[in-house]
């Protein structure tokens, strides 16, 4: 295992077969020419109203270090599709395109590129595969984890996802996401090492069970972690054992100034927590600490939290770091725009579909945020490289796909999203320290979800947030589709 | 990134934060006495009839590579939860334990024990993570491949999942368990070298989209690759201008003595495929082959095939790589025996549980597979070690968790499961080229899907495997409970 995550890819053999063929092809044809690719995502997973950009730090890493070893060039050999002098290029293939992003932690919507890529056709089509499986994986986890941070009222999240993950780097980039996305800590001891995310657990049913009796279990434990005793206590019967055994020794700790908790990961949530806690309190230990696991979803929670259950911190795992009912997200690549091989501007490029809503919207694009006097964010404007959208001033904006909707606003603010990251394969900014990096990612979560309405937000049947394009933007795609018509 | 990703994680930290704090606790105890886990998993996931065990050649690596760095140890004494003589300990700590597995490949069913690790109690704890995370993801993508494969008549399966998979292992790791569960091959080019398995892929719609028209793209990839042109017809309209120049490029590589093909990536398969195929044989094409690719499932596949589309290959991304609906397997990872402080055999140990179903089997057992006169595969049988379970001898068996369910079989044929892999933490074959071994694996389950009764393959509601109990192991079970209701 490297030590750093962070440059865990550095194969560009991490790439779609078809990727290289079709570069071969380009090269053949000296179409290696500058190229502009969006990535954007179809829909907000899990139903919900928003979702949350992650992975960009470590898509960074990846990028700036992705190269062909001498093996893999050899490998492509052994292939027998490929030409040597195509292999040579190969050879010294390294990223040297401008790449821009929006923040990292950011609130995201359907349909606006959150990552635009500027580069010869090449090398931008053998990032594909690496820019989508970064960013794809990570805002899916931080977008579940939001959710269920939200649910429980910005409560304590325990991320303890490690033996149900998607592989080694399963639980890694998702402890890493599900961070950025509230997690107070994680059960994954080497992700806190290379994070410095806190570490947290209680104890495992072996461990009770690795002992004679409950009781002997729970003395064990509290005599050496005093500071940190939560009793796991549905091993053999929560009510008429484990909140019993709990207490009698929870009561010797607090005797010597130290709090405890108890937690269910079994049964009945709603009914078993509010016995425990009747019980904690009729003990005289209204400060004791009720945890809770056992295949925790947002809807779970937010049920839990809105039917007033006492429950103080939350283990969430599998749900969280996998998607859970929705294992991946939407994010797609799609050609925005392409060389003009008579010189001066790229020329727009756009994908038609049957399904107008997987029409793409061309050219060169920025996004835009809006914002009212009260601060909130009232809607995502796609404009082209070189229009303004500004503060102050009245503007009329559409619907990307259905003809007749349109709104018209005075935003009191204005924010551009995308920043420039790379500029001819480097870092515009020096390389931060990585656990700097995640905690603005996650400050700027945080920011971001405060000017969203709380209607955006809700876990069922949230309110639709608008992306809009301009009208010049609008003329474009009604340009390329009636020159297709006729 | 490591060039064998079986070594890619070496660090011990890859562990619950609770087992450390559980091992200090049975350390300062002094109970690091030997103990048995067993892994076996709840149920078949996707509402199966059987899952597919995978992902034990990238286990022993990780394990007998499992250690704490230096640089672990220091991390965990910055977390002051430890004393210094037992961060002295970890720094020793190797697993020095046995290890008995089902073959990789195997066809494996809820309740039965698959993995079973017989070791002192902390290297047992610390492992726990590592065991889960490895086998749960590799055996729930060998079980979702395997019902894709089955659901297209064991046609072409490719798999295309780098994109949407879950970070990078997440692609690597769903590759090599995809090629278990029956893929032909992998658009991951990576997973092609360190695999050798084969490399795939056709053309993306940027390709077209970077050529002027649709036929010049067309026809400058058949130039390059005559041998394997597969036009991709769907970017502007695949009935009104996708097929119609695939033909025409087609035709040119059919006069040249080769064979071309088509893929669809949108709009409704059936209904297209057909047309296409007329197209296709009325332009005098029979023999051109049509793939398909667009969120197929294998209820997607299965439903095509029955209704006769005519497809020769099949390109599986999304749901196959995460699992789509259901993004984790069921593994859990219990203590099944501990010492007996007074010597002599181990104690079984047992789960308790309000669910009968999640009640565990007590002691250290073994799994065997009965045959008919004919071959088919009729139950497993769970055993306590010592008990013997042999052909040409009639005898009963029971259902795990409910009373009155036991049927009597007298089994032609009796297979022994589970194979000792590791001996006081080394491998008790050589190990094996990761080449080979997964090709290995890849045939164990080919061969074992053949002993199978269809019926238990059925991808909607299948039949019902039994796996059952001896008397011995029932009574055993009986006590315990009786025992804790006195």
């Amino acid at each position: 295992m490297s030590n750093d995550t962070e440059n865990a890819v550095s194969s560009a053999l991490f790439t779609d077969f078809y990727e290289l063929t079709m570069a071969q092809g380009y090269w053949k044809n000296h179409m290696d020419a500058p190229a502009v690719f969006d990535m954007f995502f179809r829909r907000n997973p899990f139903s919900g109203g928003f979702s949350v950009f992650a992975g960009l730090e470590t898509l960074l890493d990846y990028v700036t270090s992705f190269r062909f070893r001498d093996e893999d060039i050899e490998y492509l050999r052994s292939l027998k599709s490929f030409d040597n002098a195509f292999l040579d290029y190969l050879k010294d293939f390294h990223f040297t395109g401008d790449m821009y992003a929006m923040q990292e932690g950011s609130v995201i919507f359907p349909n606006e590129p959150i990552v635009r890529i500027h580069a010869n056709l090449i090398e931008a089509q053998i990032l594909e595969g690496l820019v989508l499986n970064t960013i794809n994986f990570q805002s899916l986890i931080a977008t579940k984890t939001a959710r269920v941070w939200l649910a429980s009222k910005k409560g304590g999240i325990m991320e303890f996802g490690l033996r149900r993950a998607q592989g080694y780097d399963g639980a890694m980039s998702a402890t890493r996401a599900a961070y950025i996305g509230g997690a107070a800590g994680t059960s994954n001891t080497l992700a806190g090492l290379e994070y410095k995310i806190p570490v947290m657990g209680t104890m495992a049913h072996s461990w009770i069970m690795s002992f004679p009796t409950e009781l002997e279990a729970f003395k064990a434990y509290a005599e050496i972690y005093p500071d940190k005793a939560i009793f796991l206590i549905d091993t053999y019967d929560t009510l008429n054992s484990g909140i019993i055994n709990a207490i009698k020794v929870g009561a010797k700790l607090v005797e010597k100034g130290y709090n405890f908790g108890v937690r269910l990961d079994s049964g009945d949530i709603q009914y078993l927590t509010a016995e425990v806690r009747k019980r904690l309190d009729a003990a005289g230990f209204p400060q004791a600490t009720i945890a809770v696991s056992n295949e925790l979803t947002e809807q779970i929670i937010e049920t839990l939290v809105l039917k007033g259950a006492p429950i103080n911190s939350w283990g969430v795992g599998t749900h969280m770091v996998t998607g859970g009912s929705e294992a991946s997200f939407t994010g797609v690549y799609k050609l925005a725009a392409r060389n003009n091989p008579e010189g001066g501007d790229m020329i727009p490029a756009m994908k038609f579909s049957d399904n107008p809503e997987k029409t793409t919207n061309p050219g060169i694009k920025n996004v835009y945020r809006l914002f009212d006097a009260d601060g909130m964010a009232k809607a995502d404007i796609l404009a082209l490289e070189g229009e303004k959208v500004e503060a102050g001033k009245e503007a009329r904006y559409y619907h990307p796909s259905v003809d007749y909707r349109q709104f018209s606003f005075k935003a009191a603010r204005v924010e551009p999203l995308l920043f420039k990251v790379l500029e001819k394969g480097e870092r515009t900014q020096p390389k931060p320290d990585p656990v700097i990096a995640l905690r603005k990612a996650r400050e700027t979560l945080v920011k971001q979800l405060e000017y969203l309405d709380p209607t955006y937000k809700r876990i069922l049947n949230p309110h639709i947030y608008k992306v809009s394009i301009t009208d010049t933007l609008k003329e474009l795609k009604l340009k390329f589709i009636s020159e297709r018509i006729k």
